[in-house]
């Protein structure tokens, strides 16, 4: 469905779509283009019956290395730019939370800045051992303020403070202590294990990981009462679905269960 | 206090109760039934001043593998069933969460579903070694959105995620981890630790227990300012107490306090 | 600037200033007139150009013991004093969160209660190996209310009420696999250590770690979207100084940039 020049590839295989970030010569910097071209990508699939799971992964030597600083510095006067640009990338990032379908990052090499924060944005995120992660923003002036906001919703204040202010990167091992990320695997695995992972979310219902997903963000930001109030209605609204009563007769006859997605 | 049929196993010694799930047939499934009693011993609790500390625990060969499904499969043509069922459940979460007294879950084989969320909703956990802990709604086409709320309130969003859209267990190591529960011991030493840990907190004022509690959940939800200002109002009440007057003496005259409860 | 009888200790080295409370012989127990002399510290350097970080220290054998409870016990007849008490403490901590410069807690011995407080409510913390941390108000019948204002916004609830609910210290290595510090050194190195961050932070440009850590903690208590309108509006803002400005052209050039503080 893309030609290798694309920005953003796009790989179909059994119910698994892959998107790469293809500007590997700038270490897949996001640049408006960029992350109009994911921002669509995210969108086609949307509606996309065929596509239950997503990978994010990045071509070259790593998975994303942040915006585009030179074309940050060549719009510096266009206080235009700049509101497009962070607008743009805030609602890419709630595109994928909005996602109804699960998002695995894929990162090997470094995810920085704005890389940082798609790994802290997706819904999983599984590492290669020799992948760093920074939010070195503060080196250069410029403190990554939206990354931030993916990244403290994920690690400790502490450990958000530790890599906002100092701009140092950390590495897989500590990434996963931090629960950054979900696992690490050898470099040489990466593709293989995520694979294996997005295969076996590929076999779930698709219509329950669409409701589940929304309902973990969405109960997420309430007091605990009222996640309950709204969490026992999607129980009750899932429990209404084929899929649902097709599960639970599956499991107590003990034999695969065969989705129908209503 | 109970007998051996009953759902709900209660046992008290010097302040401390152990309530038992008590269906090790059916892997102490929350039925209806199970609910209730359970809601109810913790209603019976809350207001009995010999107790000091509850323990949670399960019969037979695990601690709680969540929902009756078989209990769910038959009344799935009839809505009111699910609507109280999830209703049930969610009041007993928030009784345990408002019981003015800590509740330590002890859990030992598996904590599954709304098993895991008990472990998440409970002030404390201590694991055995071989325990392992899911939430595997998403394999029956029923997401677990009620054990999220507890779990996803324990624990970081991409580790609730893997949890919950893998269905895969963790085991006891990774639980600790995450933060889940507290402390891991060998199983034949579960007993007698958690029996320890509840002893211990029997010795503390159960007065400074139950504003401390209350005070814990409340300023947990607010804005840090709010936070500070709800809760400096609540050392100021507890510093007025009889208890907090002889624990400071007592500490001073370096002496064990004597509580009187008020 | 400091004598060296004062209740705290200043000192001023290249932009790092440290301050170090010195009541050594009371374990620098938080008395008012302490809390009183370490917000007024607090206030001078918010608005003093030369200073960009701040050391937080203990003079003695440890950190912090908490609230001073030979006063407290003089005063418990005295409603005021309480409230005058927990109000000036809360209003010390956050103006830490509000001060506009990074605040390091470099740990030794102990941390306790409000002393733990003040750890958890450091931006960053570095602690000696041998440090305990502890909020062990429930042992004298006071739960530690404020200082888990701090906590629970550091560790996860099971964390949080395993220190409040027992009053046991946890070591360094649990203090960090909590998330609570950010480092462990062995004591001999612990004030070489912290320096070196400390400078680290000092060459940072202070316009823009101000921005960043004020967004930091006004975006952490709200909800998602919420916080990238807010954060993106950060970023728009913090692109148009100077600084910003600066530091991208240095990064592009290959150059160390040149921080002019607008």
């Amino acid at each position: 469905m893309t030609d290798e020049n694309s920005l953003v590839l796009r790989q179909d295989d059994a119910g698994v779509t892959t998107l790469t970030l293809n500007r590997p010569q700038a270490r897949n910097a996001l640049s408006r283009a960029m992350l109009k071209a994911l921002h669509r990508a995210f969108d086609d699939i949307a509606t996309d019956q065929a596509v239950r799971v997503v990978i994010l992964a990045g071509a070259g030597p790593g998975f994303c290395a942040g915006h585009d600083l030179k074309e940050v510095r060549a719009n510096q006067e266009d206080q235009t730019y700049a509101e497009a640009l962070f607008a743009e990338c805030a609602e890419l990032m709630l595109a994928i939370v909005r996602l109804p379908k699960p998002v695995i990052a894929r990162v090997h090499g470094i995810a920085t800045a704005a890389g940082c924060q798609l790994v802290a944005t997706c819904d999983l995120a599984i590492t290669a051992d020799d992948a760093r992660f920074a939010t070195p923003g503060v080196n250069i002036g410029l403190f990554c303020s939206t990354p931030m906001v993916a990244l403290s919703r994920n690690v400790t204040p502490k450990q958000a403070m530790q890599m906002l202010l100092t701009g140092d990167p950390i590495d897989a091992a500590t990434a996963l202590r931090f629960g950054l990320v979900n696992e690490i695997v050898p470099a040489a695995g990466l593709e293989a294990r995520t694979a294996a992972l997005a295969s076996q979310l590929a076999g779930k219902s698709p219509l329950t990981l669409a409701i589940g997903k929304a309902a973990f963000y969405h109960q997420l930001e309430l007091p605990l009462a009222e996640a309950y109030d709204y969490s026992r209605q999607a129980m009750v609204r899932n429990l209404q679905t084929l899929d649902a009563q097709e599960g639970i007769a599956a499991f107590i006859d003990k034999r695969p269960p065969r989705w129908c997605g209503h």
